[in-house]
């Protein structure tokens, strides 16, 4: 049992400690030699856990969507209206862009390592999410006419992938939580009528910060 | 004169191999000698024009500048209202991403060789240019109340980067236009107060086709 706990806790550090090295330098300029480093772990640990780069950074980009479809699902429950939960769904992944370095190099990865050979299933399970919940926002009166579910969740997943590469090329993530918080009233206000944006005060700056466990 | 007229030629045949290199394969893959076999010259010729990859790169980042830089000024002097000069100016990088190698790769490069260590020159200017459509749009009673110049222009820049770097990802660029003639639309139609999009019948689809000299 506690040698079981050990592996799992040592498997967690290789994860985390390649997360932080992908974010920083990304997947070509990744060596296996820095995650050693970076993990504080033996290469020998890093190989009977994982077998190459190519098998970390998969895991790292695997870990990536399970946070964030848990945050799409947390949301999707909670018992308020479909254009405030986006607003919540977008400053909620910017918060874990800056405090979850999975998170971080999950979005790198799948940008650098696709190129145009494949849909990426991350991206479509954000497309979907949003989609239901532009679908919901219809339902609610709370969209503008004419506007399709496909396409505003192609707008809004755009927009948010903009903001964080932006964000990454111009100040290393600083910026990253003014650009979203900006970002997700952006978006909100685009996709609905006026009168219905004045109708809703606690919309603007709307967040979910998830309980702690 | 035909020996100097030839150098630019081949200077010229260089800087597209390049590009079309880049945009293809980003920075760190490239390698001086697909250069080679891209732009059909010898080694030599290319290094008589140009000291390193490093150098070719930055012309590449330079001549993408000038380039959008030109539209961003062509698109200022119509004589048409701000918003439609945004819609406009969305279509028109669309197009020139799709059809011209040095755009393409430079928007590639720049991402890829910032890394939060400087602001990316590209990115002020055109963030300069929105700012400037915005600041005359809220002149002319096409802007909703509270929206700040500068936050609408980085709102626009992010949404077509992230444009660019997902259909990249997903379609190898295939569905660039598509994208983008649905974002110029949300862009503006974010931007501006409902009875103001009604009430411009053409600014929906708008684009600009430059002359042809």
């Amino acid at each position: 049992m506690v040698q079981q706990a050990r592996a799992v806790e040592t498997r967690r550090q290789i994860v985390i400690g390649a997360a932080n090295l992908f974010s920083r330098v990304g997947y070509e300029r990744a060596r296996l030699n820095d995650i050693v480093g970076e993990s504080g772990l033996t290469r020998g640990a890093i190989y009977f856990h994982f077998q190459s780069k190519d098998d970390l950074a998969s895991i790292v980009v695997d870990e990536f969507q399970t946070v964030s479809m848990e945050a799409v699902a947390a949301i999707a429950q909670l018992d308020t209206y479909a254009m405030r939960q986006i607003a919540m769904l977008c400053r909620e992944m910017g918060r874990l862009l800056v405090d979850d370095p999975v998170v971080r190099a999950g979005i790198r990865l799948i940008i650098e390592l696709h190129s145009g050979e494949a849909p990426i299933p991350v991206y479509l399970a954000w497309i979907e999410a949003i989609k239901y919940f532009v679908a919901k926002g219809i339902d609610e009166g709370d969209v503008k006419p004419g506007i399709d579910p496909d396409d505003a969740a192609v707008f809004v997943t755009e927009s948010f992938v903009g903001a964080h590469v932006l964000s990454h090329a111009v100040s290393g993530h600083d910026d990253l939580p003014a650009r979203i918080d900006r970002l997700a009233d952006f978006l909100v206000i685009a996709l609905m009528p006026d009168d219905r944006v004045a109708a809703h005060p606690d919309l603007l700056g709307a967040r979910w910060t998830p309980e702690r466990t």
